[in-house]
């Protein structure tokens, strides 16, 4: 069942502690197939380096596992809350990376500070709010989804492909699972050289129209950046 | 004697290279058998590279050598300490890694500025009082098992699994030597990731409930983080 | 066509990896032929783990592709502008190096703290200007250029082989590609240690006749390190 | 002549890179033969990667070469500065490593904050004086040797096995070439230590009792740290 995906997500995963974004079982990855619905998603708590195609769980969008043995990421209903809402994500990615982290833990939005940023977001990386006592008592992990939510809408979410979630850490996504972890590994990039400009240099957000420049040239309709069409 | 410890201890002293926890001979790991009270410890200024079960020592609660040609670690009076005073102790560690080395030299505990924190360790990581001219003198590394107990005492050691000895480094425990380090490990991280979020956003402590939420979804009664049960 | 010096610029492109200068396809290296004039350069958005030589385009000084079935580096006009300045530059390169893309985001030349820094740059690396709303808008790449040779013109390149771009990132260049990249190693180490020199001790400028002395003593007509002649 | 000298003082000049001391050629090792007064050092200039027993040079302590065809380090008269004036040093080694030249540049000594430094530098890492402009005209590599000479004169070398030169950069020694080197890795571990330290706890200096006892148990006639005796 969907072994494409999940070949697709478990490379993926892998690539987490490939590109230094994780520490133990920290994070998780998941894919989403929008023909039938279902999300493939590392399993809750297992090591990296002996996850097989096997370990993965399929889950419906209610969050009922579909097939696997193994208990679904804890984090499996902010994945399926962000699938829900914005149908351009098809992979989405968890991690405790070192300076997205930070950032979380300070409690800001990671500023658009230079070129790098702006090749791949849009404006600056949000921050989700605090949740309420309510949030966090009731749903957890719903609501963590709830929040991001607030932060995107109105955007496109492939123009901001990522948040830091407060006192937490940052989630990640793309069209699909690879590009997910790639959004994730540049959050890190930009977030630890934003950290230190903002340190040197407090405020120091880059030229509007620069910004614009280099998304568009990698992202508008009239892009030129690559070897793509 | 004691061969299955031995490996334990081994292979959790040989995963402090593998971390990049250490530099050269720094840092020790050991483990005790609780049905004899022995206690395996690392040789004192032995390689990792070349260290086998041969070389580890073992030690009943009093220090005295019962088996191991080699000179025990020189803070074997500090594990022994810890072993005497915490039950719920199988394994400890000391390293002089470097984050975690940073907060002890400064002299102040590791804040819980986020969720990674929380998930092992419940509120700030404490930091020893600096210890009197006459702890110095006398028997100094027994001494410091005195001063990282007077923080522990009221709490379980395992919801605290680890303190940073003023001017000096982390100390970490756990069930067994093993997780021990995983927690020394995590204590490394987070003393990295409190240190720039102190840095940049001074006396940014996390939200409480978040706190009790995380810590809680992994080590409470109703845990429903990992495989386990 | 020009293998030779395809085979120095497929060289020193892999070495950006290697040098850990580069997060995926992100920098370029050329090289130019002065004989003809024409410049051997990376395709753009291509992964470097299977960059063969096959894919590096040949281009003249006006952007013409000569050779090759891919799309030139989206940089390539910025390449040109240096090379038709400059005469003394036989190759290019161009990253966003994590501590060298700090100062382009501050806006800040990288001062000359010590001698690493005085064993290559004769003072400090400029940072070039904002660029203009019709820069940005009309030919943005070629006018990069047009902002790195102001701060250039005057002086001899091969005396500072190197800028920071204003909210972008590092250039660097030598007497060819190979030489060019090992100043961009130089040039991330020197802005490593000067961000911070910088942050603990502002404004901490070295001295000026050990500047020179070091400068002269690799590059001047009486320079006695290494073993040239 | 001199092959054991010359095997010691090639295998601490590759620790240079596999402990990330060094970038390219930057940094040399010596070992002296006391018999004979006869110095042992890395050629100027060479790659690492290559380096073989013949590429070293042997040079008396008037810096005339004895044997080898290739130049001798650049910084060679340093290193004889030093040997004329400690007897009880046996190998130097200087390093532009990232932690301690940032303390070079900064031009300050490196404070003991901790243990670790404790372990093996008693009393802070001094930075020396600026150097005068006849200092830097005439002889500078001899005159590198005198400023560092008039920071350790009045105490046991081997007590303090390291200085960093202003504006410059760290040089380290101990009793041969592979103490040496060790030293100056703990002065790159202790001098990062101290920096971030610093950073957010100004002028933080560690207990001088602590300090004394660290010292005394791994260097003073009762030390009892590791296996020797």
């Amino acid at each position: 069942m969907l072994e494409e995906l999940k070949k697709q997500v478990l490379k993926a995963n892998l690539e987490l502690p490939a590109k230094k974004l994780i520490t133990y079982t920290w994070g998780n990855v998941s894919g989403i197939d929008r023909s039938t619905g279902l999300v493939v998603i590392k399993p809750s708590g297992v090591e990296y380096d002996n996850m097989t195609l096997e370990d993965l769980v399929v889950v419906d969008l209610e969050g009922n596992v579909v097939e696997g043995s193994l208990r679904p990421s804890s984090d499996t209903p902010t994945h399926l809350e962000l699938y829900k809402e914005f149908d351009e994500i098809g992979g989405i990615v968890h991690t405790h990376s070192t300076w997205a982290t930070i950032w979380a833990q300070i409690g800001r939005a990671i500023p658009a500070c230079g070129t790098t940023h702006a090749d791949y977001f849009y404006g600056s990386i949000p921050c989700t709010r605090k949740m309420t006592k309510e949030e966090i008592s009731r749903a957890y992990e719903k609501e963590t989804g709830t929040v991001i939510i607030e932060e995107i809408t109105g955007n496109n979410p492939l123009h901001c492909p990522g948040v830091v979630v407060n006192d937490h850490g940052p989630f990640a996504w793309g069209k699909n699972a690879e590009e997910a972890v790639h959004n994730a590994v540049v959050m890190e990039e930009v977030a630890k050289m934003a950290y230190f400009t903002e340190l040197l240099s407090p405020d120091n957000i880059m030229d509007k129209m620069l910004m614009n420049k280099h998304f568009l040239r990698k992202h508008g309709k009239n892009a030129y950046y690559g070897q793509s069409k």
